[in-house]
C-alpha cells in the first residue's frame, strides 16, 4: 500500500544520512543565555514534562531529578543570599556554580553529556598518570631545595631562590605550563651551568614526556568511545533498513527467504530520492542484483543506504581542441613537457606561495610604487594560470558542470583584473580609494578555493568543536563564578585618560611595583563576567596568576592549578585528539 | 649434522630477538665528541673502507661520497680560513655547520638517518599545512592592521603599536608560540574587550588547530613509517625461520610435503634456550603439533620464534592458611569485606595517594616536630599494607619466586624502618643526621615500584629518546653554530661580585632598559657552545628572541622563527608521536 512505501522510504531516508527523528524534532541550537539567567523557564518546563511524561518515568530519569534539585538549591541560596544582605552580612551566591549544570542537563545539551561522558570515562586513567606527574614534581622539588636551597642566591627581586619547598612545588608546576620559562632557571643559571641541566631534564620529562602521556591517554580513551559510537551508528542503520525490509518483503518462491521485487525497490527509491535519473537507478539496482534474479534479499537491501549516498558522475574524455586542430604543435616536445610541468606538484605549490607573497605584498606599505604596482604582477600570474590549464586540460571539461572550483577561481581573477582596472582609472583621475579591502577579499577569496582540502575538513569538525566550545564554556563558567567570588574588586583597571594615579598600581596598593602592574594587566581581572572569560582564555595559554595570590593569599594558587589541570590537560587534549582524529579519518 | 643444527639455531635465536647481525657488530653507543671533532679519524676510516669495499660498491654509496664532499669542504674552509686570518680579513668558518652530516652518515648513524628519512617524508605534507597557516597568520596581520592600525595605540613602551604589518606578522606569529601572551594583546584589550576577541579567535585557529594539524600531518606520517617498519621486521623473522626449516627439513612420507621431526626439534630449542625445562619445552610441542603426528610442517615451525619468547609461569592454587585454620572467622562477612576492600582498586589509589601526602611532607620543615613524627605514621600504614595484604592473598603465592615486586616491597619498608628507628636513636643521643637524603631514596624507590606500569614504558622509550636526543643535537649544533657566528660576544654575561657597571645591560648598551637585561637574561647568549645549547633549549620552551633582534638587526629574527618551525613545529611532534603511538602499543 500507499502508507508501506512512505514508511519504507521514511526508514531508508532516515538510514541514509543517520537521522534520528526522536531527537532531532528539538531545535539544537540551544538558547544557551536565555536558559542560563531564567530559572522560570526550567521550572515551567519541568512541570510541563511531569504532566506530559508517565510519572514512574519522569522519577526514574537522573536529569529531572538533577534539575530539581539545583533549582531548589538555587531558590535556597536566593533567600538565604536576600536574608543575610537585608541583615547587613556577608553573603556569597554559590548556586551560581550549579547553573551550568542546568544546561548539560536539558535535552539539548545531548551533545554536551556525551562530552562530559567522554571525560568522566577517561578520568581514572588520567588520574593514575596525574599522581606519578606530581610525584615526578615532587621528586624534583626535592632536589632542587637539597642542590639550591643553600646557597643563598636571589631571584631578581631580592627574595630568596628555592628555599621553600612549597613554593619550590609551585614554580616548577608552573614550569610545566612554560609559563615562567626560562625566568624561573636564571637565577641557579648564573651561578652556574650545571644547573641549567636539572632544568632540561625536568623539562623533558615533565613537559614534554608527561603531556605527551596525558594526551595518549585521553586520546585512546576518545579512540574507545567513538568506536563505540561508530558501531552504535551502523547498528542503527542496519536496524532501520531491516525494518524498511520488513514492511517490503514477500515471499516469491517456496522455500526461498522473503525477498523484495524491482519494482517494489524501485518505487521506494524513487520516494527516497525523487530527483534521481533512470541510469543511475538501474546502475543501483544491477549493484544489489548482481545475479540478475529481479529480486534482492535482506543482505542486498541493506546496503541501499550506503549505495544512495555515493555520488556518481559520467566524465566524457575528449581530446583538447589543440590536438585535433594541430597535432603536431601539440604534440611536439615542448608542448608536452609544458604540460607535465603545469600538471605536476610543484607547478600548485608555486602558485600557493605567489599568493602567499602576494599577500604579504598586501600589507606592505601602498604609496610605495614598486608595490603598488606588483599587483599587476600578481593578476598577470593568475592569468597566466588559467591560460596554462586551458592549454593543458580539455577546456569542456575544466568548465564542466561539476566542476564548480575551475568556474570561481576564473570568475575570482576576471573580477580582480576589472576592479583594478576601475581602480587605477579612479586614481589617475584623482578619486581616492582604497585598494587593501578589495585585496583582503581577493586574497581571502583565492586562497580559501587554494586549500580547500584542508579548510573543508576544518569546517567539517566545525560543529564538533561547537560542542567543545559548550564544554569549555561551562567549565569557565565555573570558574569565572568562583574567581568572581574570590577575586572581584581586587584587582582593578582605570582608563590611561582618567589620570587617577592607582592605575599604575591596578587601584591596590598590594600590586605596587609587581610585573602584573608594570607589564599593564589590570584589566585581567574578575570583575564582571566579560573580563573572567577573557582572562580565562588567557590563563589556558599562559598560566599567569601570581598578580592573584599577591592581592589575597599564596592558596589562591590552588584555583590556577586546578583550572590547569582541568582545562589544559583534560579538556585542550580531548580537543587535540579530537581533531587529530578528525585528521586521520580525512587523510 | 652438528653444524646444521648450529646454523638452525642461530637463525631460530636470531628471529626470536629481532636480532640483525650482520648490523650488530658495530657497537651502537656512537663516540660522537670524538667523530665531531677528529676528521682526521673520518678520513682514515674512509680510506680503509675504500680498500677493504669493492671499488665499484664504494664510490656507489652516497654516504661515502657525502663523506668526502664534507671532508673535502671542511678542508677547504680551513685553507681559507687560515689565509683570511693571515691577512686580517674577516673570515667565516662555514664548514662548522657541515659536520653533524658527518655524524650522520657514518654506519653507527643509522638510527639518526633512519629519524632523518622519516622526517624528509613528512615534509611535504607539512609544507602544505604550513603554508596554509602562513596565510592564516598574514590574514589575521592584515585584519589586525586594518582594525588597530590607526587608533594611535601605545605599548607599554610607549612604542606605537600595530602599526608596521610585518611587526604585526611576527608578533602574531610569536603568539602562536605563546611566548607573549598576554602582553601582545593587552593594549587593543585596554582599549576595548571587543578586540580581545579577535585574539581569542586569532589563538583557537592557530595555536590549537593548527598546531594540533601539523601534530596529526607528523603523527599520520610517524604511523605510516612504522608500520611499514614492523612489516620488514615481520618478514625478516619469517625469512630466518624458513631457513632454519630448510636446515632440518626432512621428507617423511611420500606426497607430503617437508617436515621437520620432533626429535630434531627437541635438539634445537635445546640449543637456542639451554635452561628450558623439559615440562616447557612439551608444551611448546604440543602447541606446534596440535594433530599429534610427531612432526610439523613448516607453517607451524615459523611460529616458534614467538612461543620462545612467551613465558610460562606455573601457579598453584592453594586456600589462604587462615582459611584452614580457622574457616569460620576467615569466611565471615567483615572479613570478606575486609579482603573485598584490599583487592579493590581504591585500595592502590588510596596508598598511591598516601605516598604522594608522604612526598610532599618530607621536603617540609624538618624541624617541625608534628611533620618529623609523621614519618611514623607512614611507616606505621606502609606496614599495615603488607599484613593486610598477607592477610587476603595467600602468603607462599605473595612471596613466589616471580613476585619479585612484593619482595622488594616489603624489603624497601622493612629497612625503612629499620633505618628509622637507628636514626632517631642517634638523634636522641645527640648527634647529628639528615633524614631527608633517606627520604628520598625511600620515596623514589617506592614510587617506582608503585608506577612500574608506566616507568616500564618510559624506560622502554629510552633507547629512541636517545636516538631523539642524537636528531636534536644535531640540529641544535647546527642552530648552535649559526647562532655563534651572528650573535657571539653581542651579549656578555658579567658575575654579580665582578662590580662591572655593564652587567646591569649585559656589555652592550642597545640592550639598556629593555626586558631581556631587566629580566637578567645576560647568560641567555651565544658565546659557547655550551650556553648556545642552554639557550636553544630554552627557545624550544619559549621562542624568547626580542634581545637579539635589539643587538643586531630586525632580520635576526628570522633565525629564530626557522628555529621554532624546525624544532617545534617538526621535530618536537614527531617526539610527541613517538610518545603517543609508543603509549597505544602498551595499554
Ligand atoms: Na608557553
Amino acid at each position: 500500500s500507499k502508507e508501506d512505501f512512505d514508511l519504507a522510504a521514511i526508514y531508508v531516508s532516515d538510514a541514509q544520512y543517520n537521522r534520528n527523528i526522536f531527537f532531532d524534532t528539538s531545535p539544537q541550537a540551544a538558547t544557551m543565555l536565555v536558559e542560563l539567567l531564567c530559572l522560570l523557564v526550567f521550572t515551567i518546563r519541568l512541570v510541563h514534562y511531569a504532566k506530559v511524561i508517565p510519572r514512574d518515568k519522569f522519577w526514574k530519569d537522573p536529569k529531572n531529578i538533577c534539575i530539581i534539585v539545583i533549582l531548589m538549591l538555587t531558590l535556597a541560596d536566593m533567600i538565604i543570599y536576600g536574608a543575610l544582605k537585608a541583615t547587613n552580612y556577608y553573603a556569597l551566591r554559590w548556586s551560581r556554580v550549579l547553573r551550568p549544570l542546568l544546561l548539560v542537563n536539558v535535552t539539548e545539551g545531548r551533545q554536551l553529556r556525551r562530552a562530559f561522558r567522554s571525560i568522566r570515562n577517561a578520568l581514572p586513567q588520567i588520574f593514575y598518570v596525574f599522581l606519578l606527574f606530581m610525584f615526578s614534581v615532587l621528586i624534583f622539588s626535592l632536589m632542587a631545595l637539597k642542590l639550591l636551597g643553600k646557597r643563598g642566591l636571589k631571584t631578581i627581586d631580592g627574595a630568596p631562590y628555592f628555599t621553600n619547598y612549597l613554593e619550590i612545588v609551585f614554580d616548577l608546576y608552573v614550569l610545566v605550563t612554560t609559563a615562567n620559562s626560562p625566568d624561573v632557571m636564571m637565577p641557579a643559571y648564573n651561578a652556574s651551568f650545571v644547573f641549567a641541566i636539572f632544568f632540561i631534564i625536568y623539562i623533558l620529562i615533565n613537559t614534554y614526556i608527561f603531556m605527551s602521556v596525558f594526551l595518549a591517554v585521553v586520546y585512546n580513551n576518545y579512540k574507545k568511545y567513538l568506536k563505540e559510537e561508530v558501531r552504535q551508528l551502523v547498528r542503527a542503520k542496519r536496524h532501520k533498513m531491516v525494518r524498511a525490509f520488513a514492511v517490503l518483503q514477500e515471499q516469491r518462491e517456496e522455500g526461498g527467504g522473503p525477498v523484495v521485487t524491482q519494482a517494489n525497490w524501485n518505487q521506494v527509491v524513487r520516494l527516497v530520492q525523487p530527483d534521481i535519473s533512470n541510469a543511475h537507478r538501474e546502475l543501483l539496482w544491477s549493484v544489489c542484483d548482481d545475479n540478475n534474479q529481479g529480486s534482492i534479499g535482506k543482505v542486498a537491501f541493506v546496503q541501499l543506504a550506503d549505495l544512495l549516498n555515493i555520488e556518481v558522475i559520467t566524465l566524457k574524455s575528449r581530446p583538447h581542441p589543440f590536438h585535433s586542430v594541430c597535432p603536431a604543435f601539440y604534440l611536439s616536445a615542448p608542448s608536452r613537457l609544458l604540460c607535465r610541468m603545469v600538471q605536476h606538484r610543484a607547478f600548485v605549490i608555486m602558485y600557493d606561495i605567489i599568493i602567499l607573497v602576494n599577500a604579504i605584498f598586501i600589507g606592505l606599505d601602498e604609496e610605495n610604487p614598486m608595490i603598488a604596482n606588483s599587483e599587476w604582477v600578481f593578476l598577470a600570474l593568475y592569468l597566466l594560470e588559467i591560460l596554462l590549464k586551458l592549454y593543458v586540460f580539455e577546456p569542456r571539461a575544466f568548465f564542466s558542470r561539476h566542476s564548480f572550483w575551475n568556474w570561481f577561481d576564473t570568475f575570482i581573477v576576471i573580477s580582480a583584473l576589472i576592479a583594478t582596472i576601475v581602480n587605477s582609472a579612479v586614481k589617475s583621475s584623482g578619486g581616492y580609494t582604497s585598494r587593501q579591502i578589495l585585496d583582503i577579499v581577493f586574497i581571502l577569496t583565492v586562497s580559501s578555493f587554494r586549500f580547500r582540502t584542508i579548510i573543508n575538513t576544518l569546517i567539517r569538525i566545525g560543529p564538533a568543536i561547537l560542542t567543545f566550545g559548550q564544554l569549555i564554556i561551562v567549565v569557565y563558567y565555573v570558574f569565572a563564578m568562583v574567581g568572581m567570588e574570590l577575586f572581584k574588586g581586587k584587582v582593578k583597571f582605570y582608563e590611561k585618560d582618567s589620570g587617577n594615579p592607582a592605575g599604575a598600581y591596578c587601584g591596590n596598593p598590594l600590586l605596587q611595583g609587581t610585573d602584573f602592574a608594570k607589564l599593564n594587566y589590570c584589566k585581567n581581572n574578575f570583575n564582571n563576567v566579560v573580563s573572567s572569560f577573557i582572562l580565562l582564555v588567557e590563563l589556558t595559554v599562559v598560566n599567569q596568576c601570581s598578580g592573584f595570590a599577591a592581592v589575597t593569599h599564596v592558596s589562591a594558587r590552588i584555583f590556577f592549578i586546578i583550572f590547569h589541570i582541568l582545562v589544559v590537560i583534560v579538556i585542550i587534549n580531548i580537543f587535540v585528539a579530537f581533531v587529530l582524529e578528525a585528521f586521520f579519518v580525512e587523510y
